[in-house]
């Protein structure tokens, strides 16, 4: 988290795409001071973007959910309109792309964008699917790309994914990786790519078996996010799935010793993946627009964004009780 | 949540074996009223559990973490030492098994405890490996039984799993279900038995990808564990996975149109279960004595225990605010 005293940054970072995860980015760096220029290949968007980012300015510092120290007006003025992609990444230390999830419309912007950076310039993809390999291997600046994956809701949940390509350079990983503590977020560092990459392949998998359970008639749709919210969930807010197995035994070694044959006999009773479509599908959206109707979604978004600004100061408070000894993160 | 006004009830609840499990389930019955009945093959175990129930509850009130309204001693009060099985069985409305996870162990003391009970009596396992056909096919009052899996620990996590056997009868779960709520745990019904039951299922399924994430040389012990305590657990702190997905997109159906097809493929991408033995668990058993070393451990439990009660005021505290209209669980 940005801390009190938030400075005055005169770096630059260039963000191409203004819908909700542009505007999130915007926001985070323009909170840790930075100098931030948006574009979009629709100026009005840009325009559109600039109010809401102000709007929700306005929300957080009404639930006192602001980061760092400056005032609403500052944080909002750091935040500038590119009109072209020249002017948006010309002298940027960092790029951030978050535009629609085309490979097409992306290479074509990266060839784009490729011409017009220096050469210590960082080059960031938002995408959530797409191999960081894929989109650079044509760029000259190959060696200064990878993806930079925010968690949804990017302002509430900290950790975003840095996925190297190939030919990323250690430092350029280095110095994502600090950008990245610097506008509070926290940095989850693969060592290579892989489809999903991390945080939703292990989300892919719970889903996955939670999918199954319900096709199995084991459990009904609410059972299952009610094993999470009430079971799993409140232990995973504050640790991962090793240290919870560290704890659940005399250490891991002792977990694996104890319970390693009954979790490898449970996993090879998975079967294999379930494609979600079809009857299914409906049956499991039936059940939740009955706690969420379509027309609430952005109702519950909020709830959940509420939710976690609370989980985030919470964790700061406890840790600032003096009991951050064997603290992971916060 | 107990609520305020905690009645004292004149109803006896009957728990064999004073271990941690059985020490937590005397103290979630004692918390909302009943008369427990406390019993272990040594005596002299009940008599030191009786001793560490109170300096929890007393460590409880200094927390301010007490459940319910009941004063310290009024709530150690209620426990109390049953000599034999027979009067510690006797007249109970339910029955709360906590001894070692042993299948012949426990075969023979539900062969005791049958001849013991009344025909109304309900007789719940705590086991997590263990199906309750299993269990109980051979016992007289067999239609009585089911198991009743606590989450770890059990006094932080509200979830509890309610597994029939075949013949395990409506009216059982639904008057165990009631049980539960009346102690301010979160029962969660099983429709049909299932190795793993479903909270430890989902548990596996995401342990089991770290685990082959760590051994594909994809990311490090602390990124897994960070990447659930920074992305995934602050939602899943207040919703399941199916409701996640509802909200990040316009709504399951919607969600799997989307990302249906590359859902499928990162999963088919998952390779076979690994078995967790070997040099792989030392490597990763050094990664996290790094940060929790094994004598801190129970240091450690208390660590989460505080924020996992942080956590559960909090949800009370924003679900009073009025917010709770499509609210699960609180």
């Amino acid at each position: 988290m940005a801390s009190s005293g938030t400075p005055l940054r005169d770096e630059r970072i260039a963000i191409i795409g203004s819908g909700q995860i542009g505007q999130s980015w915007a926001l985070l760096f323009a909170s840790a001071g930075f100098k931030v220029s948006l574009y979009d290949v629709n100026p009005e968007n840009v325009t559109k973007a600039q109010e809401l980012i102000l709007q929700l300015l306005q929300y957080l510092k009404k639930e006192n959910c602001l980061r760092g120290s400056l005032p609403v007006q500052v944080q909002y003025d750091r935040i500038s309109k590119a009109d072209t992609i020249d002017a948006c990444v010309n002298d940027a230390i960092y790029v951030q792309e978050c535009v629609f999830e085309d490979l097409e419309l992306k290479l074509q912007l990266f060839a784009d964008v490729d011409k017009h950076i220096g050469d210590n310039t960082i080059v960031g993809s938002s995408t959530s699917s797409m191999l960081p390999s894929a989109l650079s291997k044509d760029m000259k600046h190959r060696h200064n790309f990878l993806v930079v994956h925010p968690t949804n809701p990017p302002f509430f949940a900290r950790a975003v994914e840095l996925v190297p390509a190939p030919w990323t350079t250690p430092e350029v990983m280095g110095r994502t990786r600090e950008l990245m503590v610097a506008i509070g977020q926290a940095p989850i560092v693969l060592k290579k790519e892989i489809p999903g990459f991390v945080l939703n392949r292990m989300q892919f998998a719970i889903v996955g078996e939670c999918y199954r359970l319900v096709k199995k008639g084991v459990i009904s749709v609410d059972g299952c996010n009610k094993t999470i919210s009430e079971g799993i969930g409140p232990r995973y807010a504050f640790m991962g799935p090793f240290q919870t197995a560290h704890l659940n035994a005399d250490g891991f070694q002792n977990y694996c010793d104890r319970y390693g044959d009954i979790i490898y006999r449970v996993q090879q009773s998975f079967g294999p993946p379930e494609k979600m479509e079809g009857e299914l599908v409906q049956q499991i959206q039936n059940e939740l627009v009955k706690k969420v109707p379509l027309d609430k979604l952005d109702e519950r978004r909020r709830w959940r964004e509420r939710r976690m600004a609370a989980l985030n100061k919470l964790k700061t408070e406890l840790a600032q009780q003096g009991q951050n000894a064997t603290d992971s993160g916060k």
